[in-house]
């Protein structure tokens, strides 16, 4: 079937960074399988920073490659740099997101680097993905970190995300991204960065989100965004790695609360819901001690409940 | 100042009937005096049912008769017979609230009476209420229950919720409101039935909902609730006596974070969102070991946030 929207599950990746254990390889790889059983057509299940940064993460190339044996959807990952990319590409991976502080200050924090030299890393990424036969070239997408608020900057300049976006897209990135990395944003917020967004790059090439729910509002923003024309949403089921108790923990909207909102309002997923939550499980026994959110898992699926996805589905990318 | 949205803290009734533990008459009072002194302009201060039923609300009188005391806010409670209205109409309140189920499977179960019967009641608690001298008659509020679905019929006609409205203001009601009762409710579900309701019996009759966040849809849902034009917002400080691991808890939605939702959407609450903030503390204080929920207040306030509520300021009814 062709879903609504896509659902991006980043849990194996923006989750587990954010977890104090560790998930073993096997580990990820039995939770990944449940998770592209249930539907989900795009999973970031990991990224390509020296292991002494994220040893959560350090085994991102073979959890890239047991991927290939799982199979049934595009495997995502996260490069902040060429160097990361290249690994990305010797892995084969089908989607590489390079992360762009939209706040100068929360770049150069974050790797230590200009946005003139962010600029010209991605032209350098471009050039690797383009070395690649044709049918071997990842999907290049520029995260626009901070676009909703900087812990270091405060409030962030619209003008300024729509114009990163433009040079993002300028330097080789297929597609832009509105990332909200503080959970600093709200609803209207969402519809002013989306719509400017849209007037600026076209709707095509920006039509992911990545929301947190750092203080709550994370499905109202989805809803949000959601009308003002995205179709692409990252959350982590569980949302894990976001213990609001745990400062500076990422607080990623719950994968199985947004498939429920969206399903519910008759928006096809390509979710099966039921799946979904089962999988929970896996997760939970993969990485016990780890605290698990979201309200749907608990409280079960209302009676008569009709999902907007037709039986056992799997998901495809909108538009594909 | 006047606030754009009324909050309605249900915390002293909707969130204590569902704790195992009793809050003391003067823990009440204590934390109603700093819900009041954050700017909450309307709190549901008990429910006037038999003690045996709900030993957490016995003191209802007395914690009305210490609100007057306090002042500075409208005091409501809950009755779900004239017998609880006289007894209210005796305490001295501001607004009394009558549930009515929609489902008649619920209500029969509930409160053992059919629409009916319950429409009968409601001529005799108007009567009650115009017996009373012109300044002393309460406002009289019909909620609409199971409004969006029922755990004991399932899906609700959304013909009958608005036919219950029209039946609910000719019994006598000055107001009727949706109340997610359940958890059901969806973005989708909200707007069709809020918009269905203030073409039905317009938008003066029926400007409140009562939302859960059961499945965590509660901000989305208030979002689209606004924008259908709701504008006053029942909700409890940390969804007290809403453990999504409890069955049948209530999951009201955080007042913290449906004010925070507002604020920084550009929607003044006429709440004070750092006193707010440390009225949680109170209630901690006050109900030790019960959870609390909520984001906001863990993640506090953005970097240079600035909410639409200008300086400490108490709210005031819209349309007042």
């Amino acid at each position: 079937m062709q879903a609504d929207v896509l659902i991006s599950e980043v849990g194996p990746r923006d989750g587990l960074q954010n977890c104090q254990s560790v998930m073993p390889t096997a580990g990820k790889l039995r939770w990944i399988r449940v998770l592209a059983g249930a539907g989900l057509a795009e999973i970031e299940v990991g990224s390509f920073v020296p292991a002494k940064l994220l040893p959560q993460l350090a085994d991102t190339a073979d959890v890239v490659a047991g991927c290939h044996k799982v199979g049934g959807f595009d495997v995502a990952v996260l490069a902040p740099n060429l160097r990361g990319s290249e690994d990305a590409l010797a892995a084969g991976v089908d989607k590489i997101t390079v992360p762009f502080s939209v706040s100068e200050t929360h770049s150069l924090r974050n790797v230590r680097r200009t946005h003139v030299q962010m600029f010209e890393e991605i032209r350098r990424i471009r050039a690797a993905i383009d070395e690649q036969p044709k049918d071997r070239r990842p999907h290049l997408e520029g995260s626009l970190s901070t676009a909703f608020g900087c812990t270091l900057e405060g409030a962030i300049d619209a003008d300024l995300v729509f114009r990163s976006a433009d040079a993002l897209l300028a330097a080789g990135c297929d597609e832009v991204g509105l990332s909200d990395t503080t959970g600093y944003g709200n609803p209207a917020q969402v519809t002013r960065l989306v719509t400017g967004l849209h007037r600026t790059v076209g709707a095509d090439k920006a039509s992911g989100i990545h929301l947190h729910n750092t203080r709550g509002l994370g499905l109202a923003n989805a809803l949000a965004a959601y009308e003002a024309g995205i179709r692409t949403f990252d959350s982590s089921m569980g949302g894990l790695g976001g213990c609001p108790f745990a400062p500076g923990a990422s607080g990623n909207i719950v994968t199985e609360d947004l498939a429920f909102l969206f399903e519910s309002m008759g928006v096809a997923t390509g979710l099966d819901l039921d799946a979904l939550i089962a999988a929970r499980e896996v997760l939970h026994t993969e990485l016990p001690g780890e605290p698990l959110f979201g309200f749907t898992a608990e409280a079960g699926l209302p009676l008569g409940f009709t999902p907007a996805t037709p039986g056992p589905a799997r998901q495809r990318k909108t538009g594909a």
